[in-house]
C-alpha cells in the first residue's frame, strides 16, 4: 500500500514527538493541581512550564495565559462586554469580521443585537475602510478579526486594524489559532488586546487551547465558574496531561518555525504550478500575503465533497473548506463573505501543509489532481462523481 | 526510600492502564473529528465508542451523552434556565444543596437572585422536609443534589429528592462525579433529568466529563458555541485523546466496580477502627450510608493544612477537605452546612482510597495518624506544627 499523505493539517495537526513525550511523562504524574501534596505540586508544575511556553511563543506574560479547552472556548471566553483598558470604557458592542470561525461568529456572551460584521474585499482580506466607519459609531467596540484564516490562509492587517480600534476607543480580540507557528506572532507587536491559540493547530493535542490578555486589559469574567482555577478566570480541574503535550508543541513548533516555513513555502510554490495547470483553477486570496502552507483551490464543474472522497480514495487526505462543523455541508461563508463565484465555491478544495510535508506527497497530491481534472475536462457534467 | 501511599483519590484518580493504553493508541489518530476523510472517521470512531461506555455506565441513551471539559463545565452546561420534559413549563429558578461542588454552587446561567439554597441536616445529608417546602414556591425549579458528597462521601437519598421535585413539576440535576464508579448509577433509576459525570475521578485524565440527559428532556442550550460538534451542545473541536482514554476508563471501572467496592468497603473497616484509637476523633457523616473510599475526619486540637504537610512528609497524599480550588484555604463550606463544631472544622483531613489501596496502605496512614495525635495528646496547644 502507498503511504497515506495528509494534506488537512490546518483541520487538526498530527502530535508532534515532543508532545507525545510530554503526554506520556504526565501520565504518571497522578495529583490534582490544587492539592498542596507533592502530587499536587508536581501537576502543577506541568501546567506552568506550559503556560511559560505559550506565553513565549506569543510574546505574552506568562500572568497573562488562560488555558482552555480549545479555540473556541477562549473565544468563546475572550468575546464578552466589560473588557477595558485601564480606566477606560468597558467596551458594550462585537464586529467581527466576516471570515472568522464560527466560534467568534457566534459572538460569545454578547446579546446578538450588540453585534455587527465587518466586510471583507474580493481578496479576503478584512475592508478596512469600512471598518473604520462601523467603528465611528457608539459605544466602544470589541473587535475581532483573525490573525490568518483558516480556509484561504490570508493574513489580515492586524497592526493596521488595531490603529483603527484603539483610535476610537476599541479594544481588538485577535484569533491567532491558524497563524500559531506559521507566522512570527507578538501580542503587543501586533496590538492585540486580547488572543486566543489553540494547542491541536500545532502539534499538541485536540481539547487544549489558550487565552492570553493583554498587559492593562481588564474586566475578563469566567464563564466556566466555580473553582479558583486560572486565577479565577476558568475554573475545572486541569487537562494536565493535554496542557503538559500543548506546551511542549508550542516549543518544539517555535524551535523549528523558521526553516519550516521556508519548506512549506517552497512546497507551496511547486503544489501551486501544478494545480495551475488545470484550466480555470482558481486559487483564493492568491495574491494577498496568505501562511505558506494554506493553498484553497476550486475549478469549474468541480464538487468538493466528491473531490475530498476521491482524494481520500487515493489515499490523500484533504479538506473541502473548515472541518470545524461535524456533519454540516454548507457553501463556505468565508468565499461568501468574499463574494466568489457560487460555481467555484461549490468546488473549493483546502490542501494545507506541515513540518513533514514533503516534494513526494505534492507530487501524489498533484498526480490525483490530474485524474480529477481530466475528468472534468472530458464532461463537466458529471463533475466528480466518476472521480 | 517507602513507597508514596496516594490516599487522595477523591481529589483524583491515577490514570488507569486501561485508559494509558487508549490514550497512547489515540496519538496515533492524526485526524480531526469533523473531518470525513479517514483520518477524520477513525478519530470520530474512538469518540463514539467513548461515548457508549459513559452511556452504559449510568444507564443512558449514547445519543444523550454530551462530551465536555470535566464536571465543572458540565455542571454549567447543565444549570441552566429553560429545561424542560417534553411539553411542560421551563424551569427558571435554581436550588442547589448546601454541600454541593462549587461549580454548581455558582449557579450556571441562572441569575444570583433566582438561586436557592436547600440546607442539609447535621449528618450531611439533605434535609428532605425543608427542601419540599423550598420547592412549594413557584416557578417550576431545576434542583441540584449530589449523588455523594466529595468531602463525607455520604450518598444522598436520590430517588426519594426525584420524587419530591417532580410531583411539583420541577426538574432533578444530580452530579455524579464523585460517585461514579463508587456505587451503582442509573439516571432512570435515580430519577435524575440530567446527570453530570468527569473522567479524572474514575482514573480517566483530567479534563474530560460528560452530562448526560435523560430521555424526554429538552432545552439544554450550548454555553460553548460556534460549531456542530456534540450535535449543536458543545462546540469545538474535540479532546479525542482524553474522550479515549475517558471511555476506556469508565469501561474498565464498571468492569471491577463490585470487587474494588468490596475491597473498600474492608479497608474503610480497617481505617477507620485505627483512627477512632484517638480520643476524640469524628469521622463525619459516620452514622449515614457513605462511599465506601471515603473517610473525613477530625480531632480536636488538629489543624488540617499543618497536618496534610505532615502526612505528605511521612510520603503519605491525603488532603484536606475539597483540593478543587487552587490556593484557597478555607474552613469547608460542606461541615459548615452541617453544622460541625468549627473547632473540628479546621482539622478535618480526608482519606480516600482506590483500586490499589492496600492493607499496608492503610497501617501506613494510621502509624502517621498515631504519630500525629501523640503529639496532640502532649499539647493540644500546639497543634500539628511539630508534626
Amino acid at each position: 500500500m502507498r503511504k497515506r499523505v495528509y494534506l488537512d493539517w490546518n483541520a487538526t495537526t498530527p502530535l508532534r514527538p515532543e508532545a507525545r513525550s510530554a503526554m506520556l511523562a504526565a501520565f504518571d504524574v497522578s495529583g490534582n493541581p490544587s492539592s498542596v501534596h507533592s502530587e499536587g505540586r508536581a501537576a502543577r508544575k506541568l501546567i506552568e512550564d506550559a503556560r511559560a511556553a505559550v506565553a513565549a511563543a506569543v510574546g505574552g506574560d506568562v500572568r497573562n495565559v488562560v488555558f482552555t479547552s480549545g479555540g473556541t472556548e477562549a473565544n468563546a471566553l475572550a468575546l464578552a462586554p466589560g473588557l477595558r483598558r485601564g480606566n477606560g470604557q468597558a467596551v458594550r458592542r462585537l464586529i467581527v469580521s466576516a471570515i472568522e470561525h464560527p466560534s467568534v461568529l457566534a459572538g460569545g456572551r454578547f446579546p446578538q443585537n450588540a453585534i455587527e460584521i465587518a466586510p471583507v474585499l474580493p481578496s479576503g482580506v478584512v475592508d478596512l475602510a469600512t471598518l473604520e466607519t462601523v467603528l465611528a459609531d457608539q459605544p466602544p467596540a470589541l473587535v475581532s478579526v483573525m490573525l490568518a484564516n483558516n480556509e484561504t490562509g490570508a493574513i489580515q492587517p492586524i497592526p493596521e486594524i488595531a490603529a483603527l480600534v484603539h483610535e476610537v476607543g476599541g479594544l481588538l480580540h485577535v484569533d491567532a489559532v491558524q497563524a500559531l507557528e506559521k507566522m512570527p506572532i507578538n501580542i503587543n507587536e501586533l496590538g492585540a488586546d486580547i488572543l486566543t491559540v489553540s494547542g491541536h493547530k500545532v502539534g499538541g493535542p485536540k481539547g487544549t487551547g489558550a487565552l492570553i490578555v493583554a498587559d492593562g486589559l481588564y474586566g475578563l469574567q469566567a464563564q466556566v465558574r466555580g473553582g479558583g482555577q486560572e486565577q479565577g478566570r476558568r475554573a475545572g480541574t486541569e487537562n494536565v496531561t493535554g496542557i503538559a503535550g500543548f506546551g511542549a508543541a508550542v516549543k518544539a513548533a517555535m524551535a523549528s518555525r523558521e526553516a519550516n516555513a521556508a519548506r512549506a513555502k517552497a512546497l507551496q510554490a511547486r503544489l501551486e504550478r501544478g494545480l495551475r495547470d488545470h484550466p480555470g483553477a482558481v486559487i483564493f486570496s492568491g495574491n494577498v500575503p496568505r501562511l505558506p502552507n494554506t493553498t484553497l483551490v476550486s475549478a469549474p464543474g468541480m464538487k468538493a465533497e466528491t473531490a475530498v472522497i476521491g482524494f481520500d480514495l487515493e489515499g490523500i487526505a484533504v479538506s473541502s473548506g473548515s472541518a470545524c462543523s461535524s456533519g454540516k455541508v454548507q457553501p463556505s461563508h468565508v468565499l461568501r463573505a468574499m463574494n466568489a463565484d457560487p460555481a467555484l465555491i461549490t468546488g473549493a478544495i483546502r490542501l494545507s501543509m506541515g513540518w513533514d510535508t514533503t516534494e513526494a506527497d505534492i507530487d501524489r497530491c498533484l498526480e490525483a489532481w490530474r485524474k480529477l481534472s481530466g475528468v472534468l475536462r472530458n464532461d463537466t457534467s458529471i463533475g466528480l462523481e466518476q472521480f
